[in-house]
């Protein structure tokens, strides 16, 4: 029996101010930071130690995992980062708040980006500042691996490639895994690991901060998930980030 | 025409103790967070920036490159933390303070060991806990890896094998890289590369948290170096190590 566990970083600055995140790399707010020592506390409880850790290259996701690794005192464990791994990249609406963008596309385009499985937001321009080409992080990727939009299918097609290539063989070696992400990587993470359908995927919200365990089987099939947290403190923390899905889809 | 750049994390919790250290996973004191800010705004100012990053196993490098990379906003590059460059294994020495040392071996001693190059102290016994094979950092490495004591010279042995397997084919690559490592990792760094004599190597004292930049030609022969500080703040800095090593060798 293998565990796998997977980790959404909490509230961003952006989300204040009601704005697509995406790839854009904004930091943690100070109760993000609070919602990573509040995940490490659970980890350390129920007594977690990982061998390995994964992570994006987006400084929230990344700072929630060493946050992490240095309260339950595993900062020397290898990391690894990748962009793989990265927030869904929302396109023309990174940036945009919810009153810019309904003003600009309607309530109802908004509703169905939000809504859909596979209907990406508009694409970046070629020549968009926002684009990610123009940022080292991204140099060593080939043209077409750029997203300029994505649905949630898209990012699914880009995470599940890593899983399998480098996460899971390393997990079947026995190697305890943590991976520290974002609502819609570690959705696409799920989806595959729980067989969920397109239809059912997009309204299936993880919480931030709290540790997600998955249970596997030899061939790395979910047996079994679970949160580490009891009944109220997940019932909370769903609510959260439910009110920031109407306040802002993130 | 390459550039190396070299960061000696600061002040650790057991300075404060005057208490060997070596391989004792001792986190940094608040001097020692503050050390790594100004190491990073020192490299800031002069834009520096990084393709790759290497440190330790040991808390206080690693934590010293983590507050680098966050202020220099480069938290998203590969790091690789390797038990090679920790710092010099002190035997039985580790944790004792200066006074507890020179009462169980006596002064003369005492002194033969901080200024030799090839006498180690006395080793670690097989079963005392605090021999690295009861540590999980270390569960990888041969028997034969894991050192008991260490002479300046032992540490150099194990920590150029790494040097020029792993770092220096990237450095050759052109990747720009950065290590945060120890007093003695770096020591027998710049041993090698500027080619000191065992005699005067002992005696060159590197200063904490100011960038020490080395400039290779294309075989990797340094031609140059320089530390990213005007004269005075070095000079401080210099003076800072030199008193440490009065009230505690470290």
């Amino acid at each position: 029996m293998y565990k796998l566990v997977l980790l959404r970083h909490g509230e961003s600055e952006w989300n204040k101010e009601n704005r697509f995140t995406g790839w854009t790399d904004v930091d943690l707010s100070e109760r993000g930071v609070e919602e990573a020592h509040f995940a490490a506390k659970l980890l350390k409880e129920q007594g977690y130690v990982f061998d390995v850790a994964f992570t994006s290259v987006l400084k929230r996701a990344i700072k929630t995992l060493w946050i992490v690794l240095e309260d339950i005192d595993l900062m020397w464990i290898p990391e690894y980062k990748h962009w793989r791994l990265n927030e869904r990249h929302y396109g023309a609406l990174q940036g945009l708040n919810k009153a810019e963008m309904a003003k600009r596309y309607g309530e109802e385009q908004v509703l169905l980006w939000r809504r859909s499985y596979d209907v990406p937001p508009p694409p970046l321009e070629k020549d968009d500042p926002r684009n990610p080409r123009f940022d080292p992080k991204y140099k060593d990727l080939k043209d077409d691996e750029i997203p300029l939009s994505e649905s949630l299918k898209d990012t699914l097609n880009r995470v599940l490639p890593y899983y399998h290539s480098t996460i899971a063989p390393l997990v079947k070696e026995g190697k305890r895994v943590i991976i520290a992400a974002h609502g819609n990587s570690l959705r696409a993470l799920v989806k595959y690991l729980d067989n969920i359908s397109d239809e059912e995927i997009p309204h299936l919200n993880i919480p931030t901060g709290i540790p997600l365990v998955y249970e596997l089987d030899e061939n790395l099939n979910a047996v079994n998930h679970y949160y580490l947290a009891d009944e109220k403190t997940l019932q909370e923390a769903i609510e959260r980030v439910k009110n920031q899905i109407k306040e802002d889809p993130k």
